[in-house]
Order: structure tokens, then sequence, then C-alpha cells
């Protein structure tokens, strides 16, 4: 390994090994860390963390931090830290099936928040002070600037903020990936805030480096290793049906003249139905595509490479093994077409607002007036999080929620009496798809929201269920504005936690 | 009644009678009116159209309309129309008791959604053509222009986009009013939206009047009739006791360096505890406010005159009889320090989250997580509607919402083990205030929440049972992330139904 990605000769003499640069974290500390979806995490400090920690265990004494990234991570990270019970409270989302269980077992403190309200809620002071950043670029500059690697998320405000600071310097990153990077440092407190200089999604408004206080640089450690990636997985029929239904609706939607012959900035969250959602739409005859998005994963690197989207602004990655080969190769290719932001301005209302961005988001359940439970199984063990969507929902010209509209073979519907969870409420929510149709609850009163809901978009194994539901909410609830039976409103889940299925 | 108000010679020809002017309005359009809390809706026209509709529904033949407002109107308008039942659908929100009666007899339907999506969503289509405007202004100049009265609400979108326009000149409001409004003419529909080059809550961005093509002004109707007006209510010793909780707070985060010695812009619900908030700001000690609201009642007027509040933007009015004839006596002195703009741009998530305000707003309920219910009592029976509420929670500097703790004498409890239903989220709800207390819920993971909601904000009478909710749901739920226990978690609402009482 060679120190080339290091030229700045003051940091080179802070090279140390993950295992010291851990032991530069104490118990209790507030650590930020990078990583969004996987990707631009740092690679080995939280492991050798996670080893410090089991090794504090082992003596009988206590061990925890609190721990921020952008968004997800990796085994690593989240998945090391949590196995090793190091986590006293994470936020702002995360993934990992380990610290997931610790979370819903109530061993781990986990705030879900709204990705565009991460950065300035920790400026507020709402989250107190963050002893620790550790934060993965892919080089350092003669100057000291830091080159961002494969997720720009947080990475600005933790390092302003952190009072002391660990770079993870990626080999394993593309060199040339350094210009892709546009970092707004135009932010500010209120009451000095101004409008963010920003029109279109391709609009470069900042520079392409982070910087940072080489002061506040406690360890340098260099790594080589692979973002997370998951193997793409075939399009199911499921997905195809779903992006079929949304497309043709976008398509109507632009012969009615509602929407421009090239749509609106796309965004799109992380999965197998967005993805098919692209597939759909590099067959779909639209051209001039553009997106502004949180995170890019194949489909988008598709779309790209066709021409049928122009460009794409992200905060981050989501890749498989293939894709990212194919990124790495073109990285030239695709920093001509790529913008990466922080996830204060990807996220960020003001901006979601202005370019009317479509926002298609997956769900865990939607209930006949067109509430979306996004994170909640059974309204109290939390999936992942909220992430990014509620951003987009409230925000953007249109929201769009996609699901199957059954689950755990059949025993789950999608659509529900009454969601167990609120994430994003029928006031946000204009349109629902599942694989047997789409709902369109633009302009529509409850009442009729629920007969979009449930004739387009449950499934008939469970439409007469719903229907039943429904028709006698209507003759007996207390109010028939919004018609609801209350002791059976949540029984579905009931009787999934009961029997195994919500089947009456 | 002079013709002095109306300076345009092309438009004094067009004066008729609110008869004949309702006349022009066919069954089955969609009629677009002024109008916001009771202010600045048109006074004459509504009536007669009541009438009209009474006359042909007396003929055995169907008449109704598909109505749009700002935001509340008065009996004059959504009393007369909801009473003749001449109201087929009702949108975006609403406070008439006869209206609200026939919502919830499923007879009227009404869709209750962000004061800030409003415009935007009409000029996307998401609603329809607009046939008819009928809008209060306090003068027609000479040269066309509408001088706005005392709400500017949706005017704007409607006068541009309705078809046929019906103008009433109401010469109750003070002539001196001209000069207050700021109408902003640079909005645009994505993907040619620009930043909003407002950055304080005083600035003018726009024009004093309202722009309409004369060639579709159909009627000009004379009127002579004061706004609705509710009388100041003495402060309840809650609502001071609610008010002084939140004023503690709110100099606590100043004392923190949290918030600037002037806080940032107060947006404030309508009602007595706003007004009790505001009569307490007065004596806070506090000084250099400021309020980008959407509603000014009396206490942001008292506060104006004395001084404590520097200026205040907002798009309409709902005083006092008392508080009004000071706001007409001394329409300069108020003309000076008040702007008002449409409600696009007071609620606009640009500005508020630009400008950081802090968000003051009622609620029927909210649950031990911190999920607020602003619209439906018992899950199922509009109150009123969300309003602006959204709009300032969720991109706005903090999110508070004040209650008492238990209303109808104490058989309802407003902290609940689940809402009935959602209208803020866990992720958009900081502060909970009521008379017993505050929580603090900014950075706390939901059982933690939990505990700070219980503790300091539930009524004594209601504490006990609502511990033995969360202590159970934390032993025996589902996942530990949220405890909850889904047959319990609606039944205090319907023990409410069955008995009159949430009491175990």
């Amino acid at each position: 390994m060679s120190v080339e990605r290091i030229l700045d000769a003051r940091l080179r003499d802070r090279i140390v090994s993950a295992e010291q640069a851990a032991a530069l974290i104490q118990p209790g500390e507030t650590v930020a860390m990078s990583g969004f979806t996987g990707s631009g995490y740092p690679k080995a400090v939280p492991m050798a963390l996670a080893k410090r920690i089991e090794d504090v265990h082992a003596q009988g004494l206590p061990f925890q931090i609190k721990l921020m990234t952008g968004a997800s991570t990796a085994p690593e990270l989240d998945g090391a830290l949590a196995k090793a019970d190091g986590i006293a409270m994470r936020m702002p989302f995360q993934t990992d099936p380990d610290a997931r269980k610790r979370i819903n077992d109530g061993k781990l403190d986990y705030i879900d928040i709204h990705l565009s309200h991460v950065a300035q809620h920790v400026w507020f002071g709402f989250y107190g002070e963050i002893d620790t950043a550790v934060v993965e670029v892919s080089a350092i500059r003669a100057d000291g600037a830091l080159v961002p690697s494969t997720s720009v998320g947080n990475n600005k405000t933790w390092l302003d903020l952190a009072k002391k600071v660990i770079i993870e310097v990626n080999e394993w990153q593309p060199a040339d990936i350094e210009g892709m990077h546009d970092i707004y440092y135009g932010t500010a407190l209120p009451p000095h805030r101004k409008p963010i200089p920003l029109i279109h999604a391709n609009d470069r408004i900042g520079q392409t480096t982070l910087d940072v206080d080489p002061d506040k640089i406690v360890a340098v450690v260099r790594t080589n290793g692979p973002d997370r990636n998951s193997p793409f997985k075939p399009i199911d029929e499921d997905s195809r049906l779903i992006a079929g239904h949304l497309i043709e609706f976008l398509k109507h939607e632009v012969a009615k003249g509602r929407l421009p012959h090239n749509l609106l900035p796309l965004q799109s969250g992380v999965g197998n139905i967005p993805n098919a959602v692209l597939a759909g739409l590099a067959d779909s005859g639209l051209r001039g595509l553009s997106a502004f998005t949180e995170v890019i994963q194949d489909g988008m690197l598709d779309l790209l490479k066709s021409g049928v989207l122009e460009y794409a602004s992200c905060t981050g990655f989501a890749l498989s093994p293939e894709a990212n080969e194919e990124f790495k190769r073109n990285i030239r290719f695709y920093r001509d077409r790529i913008i990466m932001r922080t996830q204060e301005m990807s996220n960020h209302p003001e901006l979601v607002r202005r370019l009317g961005c479509i926002g298609m988001n997956g769900m865990i359940e939607v209930d006949i007036y067109g509430n979306v439970n996004s994170t909640h199984v059974m309204g109290s063990r939390i999936m992942n999080g909220i992430g990014g969507s509620g951003d987009f929902t409230r925000n953007g010209f249109l929201s769009t929620f996609l699901s199957p509209s059954m689950a755990k073979g059949g025993s789950i519907s999608a659509i529900v009496p009454m969601v167990s969870h609120v994430d994003h409420t029928e006031h946000d929510v204009s349109i629902i798809v599942t694989e047997q149709g789409l709902a369109d609850l633009r302009g529509l009163p409850p009442r009729a929201r629920a007969r979009q809901v449930i004739d387009n978009c449950a499934h008939p194994g469970y439409r007469d269920q719903l229907n039943d539901y429904f028709d006698r909410a209507c003759r007996d609830s207390y109010g028939k504005h919004t018609p609801h039976l209350l002791p059976e409103a949540l029984s579905w889940h009931q009787r999934y936690i009961d029997t195994g299925s919500m089947k009456a």
C-alpha cells in the first residue's frame, strides 16, 4: 500500500493503524461516522473499535458510544459494533440485522429521523456535542482538502463539528471520483440562512472537496476495501407489474399535460421494486430524464449508460458487485453525469419542493385512507427507518408508494384497515401501487380513497375482508368522515401476531 | 354606499346585486372563494347563492358546488352553503359547525390538506379547473388592480386560474389597508421554479395588489359588512400555565445558546392557548420578536403595539370586535409592521425552513411516543382540519404542541397510549406542553419519549393508567422499539364512545 493518496505531508505523519486510531475513542463518546446505504463508510476503525469494546467488556467494564452516520452502513460498522454491544444510541437510520434485533429487544436505543433533519438538528445542538468523527475519503490533497469517496452523507457536518477527526483513506475507491462531488458551504443557522442557489438537479453550487481543520485530525488510517454490495436480484413478476402500473400512470400524466415529456427529477428508494421501475423506464420510450435522489443503484447506472437518464444527483450508492465494477471502469463517464451532495442538500425541503421531485418509495403497509407505515412491523418492531422518504413525500410534486399487495406468502396484507404506525399521513400520500394496480388519491376525500385503495391495490384474497370492514365502518363508525371501528382497526395485526396470518 | 372604492370605470359598469352575481354560478361548478380564518371572505354572494340553491332544491332539482377557499370562513359562507346542502366537496380547511356536522354524517366530502399544498396542487391540475372565483377586496384601483382586504389566502391563484371572476368590494374594510400586502408573482410550475428571494420575515418581495384579467370579471358586488369575529375570552388558568411552561422553555433555550435572544420567527395557531402564549410573551422580558405566521389574533396585535413584536408576516386575521376596532383605528401603525402574503408564501416549506420558524399549535391528543392528532375526534370525526400546522411542524426550527391535559371535564385524556389518527408523526414533533408541564422529545428514542410525556404532561388522574399500559407494553409487546399492546392501543377511545369516559 502506497501513501500516494495522502498528499498532505503534515497528515502523512499521523498515519496509524486502525487499532491505534480506535484507541483514541473513549467510552461514552458521541461518534459520527461516514456512510450512506453501505457506501463510503469507514472500513477498519469501527471493527477495531468493536474489538476494543469487547476487550473492555471482557474485563467487566462498560464501553458504549452514541453512533451517528449518514444512513445505513455495513456489517463491518453497524454489525460489528452492535454485536459488541457497543452502541448505546444509534441515529438516524440503519438496516443491520444484528442492530435491528437489539433495537427490537429493547437493548439499543434508536432514533429514527428524517434524513433532511439530521445535520440541522445536530447544528441546532439538539444532540449535544460530537466527540469524534470517523470519515472515509478517497484521497487527501496536498492542501489538506479531503476528496470524498462513494458517499457524502453528513460528512461536512461531522468534520465541521467534531472535536477530533479520524480519517480513513480507502485506496479501493477510484481515484477519478475526484470532481464528482459538490459540497455546499453556504449553509447557516437561522436567522442567517439564505436561498440555496440550486435551480436544476445538476447545478453545481459548491466545491469538490471537504474542508477540515488539520489540527483536529488525530489519526489517518489507510484502507483498501470494497463498499458493501448486494448481489443483483433478477426482477420478479410482482416488481415488474408494479413498475408497469407506475410507468403507465406517469405517461398518462404526461399525456394529460400534468407532467413534462421528460417528467420531473426522480427520487427512488432502494430495493428491488425501485430497481424494477428504473428498468421499466429504460424501455418506456421516455427520454431526457433526471434524478434528484439519495442513492444510485444498478438501475440508475443502466439508465445513465443508455442515455435515458441525462444526469443524477445523489449522496451515496448501493451497487451490486457487477455494477460497481462498471462504475469504477467508466468512472469518468459517470463523473460527468453524477453529482454527489451532502444529504442536507439531496433531501432538502427547499430543493425537493423547488425541483418538484417525483418520490418513489417502498412501504410496509398502507391503510384504506392512504396513511403509510414505512418503519414498524405490527406497530412495534422497527424494520429499517423512515430515511428520506418523508422528505420527498411531503415536499415533492408527487409521492408514490410501491409494494406487493401481500407479504410472507399471503399471511400479511400490505393493505390494512388502519396502519399500525404512521410515517406518512393521508395529507401527504398521492399514489399507491401494488402488483394489482394503482390508486390515485389526489383530490379525493377519505371514503373515496378507501374505494380506490381496496379496489385497485388490495390482493383479491383480502379484498372481501377489507370491504367488509369498510362497509361496516361506514355504517357503524362514531364519525363518518373517516369511518373506523376502533376495536377492529388493528385486529389484523394482532391476528398475525397470534395466528401467523392476517386472514380472518 | 358610494362607488369611490371602484376606480376602474370599466368595472363600475359591471356592478350588480349579490343575487345577480350568484345567478352566474351554475350547478356542479368548482367555486374558489376568498377567506382565511374568518377574514376577507365574500359577505354577500355566498348567501345569495345559498338562497338560490335552496330555491332550486325546492323545485326538486339538484344544485351543489365544489368549494375551495384559503381556510375557514364564516356562517355567511360555509354555514349558509352547508345548511342549503349546496356543497358537494369542500377543501382545504373549515371550522363551521353546520358543515362539520354534515361532514361527520357522511353527507359532505371534505378534503383536509396542508395549506402550503393547496395552491400548487390546484396549479398542478390535481383538482380540475376552477369555474368561478369569488373574491373580496377592499378596493379596485383605476388601473384595475385589486387591493386585497383582510386575508390573501389563495386569492392570487383563484384569480389567475378561474374562468370567470366575481369581485366583492367591501367598504367596511379600512381603505388604508392598501400597502399592507405583498403579493409574490415569482411562482412557477416545476421545472421552472427559482429560489424565493425572502430572507427575513419582513422582506417585501412582491406587489401590494392582486392582478386579474379584467375580461374575466363578470360581476362586481358592493358590500359593507364586518369580518367574522369572536369575542375575546379571558385567559383561563390552564392556558396561563401552558404559556408559562413554554415561555420558560424558550428562555432556557436562549440561555443555552440554542436560540437567539429575540428567538426566531414565531408561528402561532389560532385559539385561546396561543393567545395566552402571546400574552405571556408580553411580560416575558423578551424583546425584538418577529412572527412569520398564518393568522394574527388579538395577542399579536397587543405585542406589536407594545413593541415586543417588531413585525409580523401573515395571510389573514382572527380578531375580537375590540381588537378589530383597534386595528382599523391605527391601521397606519399596523401597516408599517404587518405584511400580508399569499398562504403559498406564509406556509411555504422553503421559507419556513430558511427562517427557522418556531411552530406553536394546538392538538386534540398526543400519544406517549409523540404522534399528534390534530384533526379527528375518536379517530373518525373531523374537528377542523390540519390547516398549516404540518407546514411549520415539519419544516420549522422547533415544533411545539399545546393542549390542556384533559378535555370534557376530565372524561378525555389528551395523552393516550396511541393516537386514533396521526397528523404529525413522531419524526416531526419536538415539544409537548400541557398545564402539567413540558416534554422535550428532541433527541430521544421512543421509550424515553414515553417517560417524558407521561411524567411531564399527563394529568395525574390518568398517569397511573398510562404507566400501566406502558409498563405492560414494555413487557409484552411484539417488538420493544415502540412497545404497544394492539388490542388495547385504541381502547381508551372506544371506552369513551361506549361509556362517555376514557377512565378505566
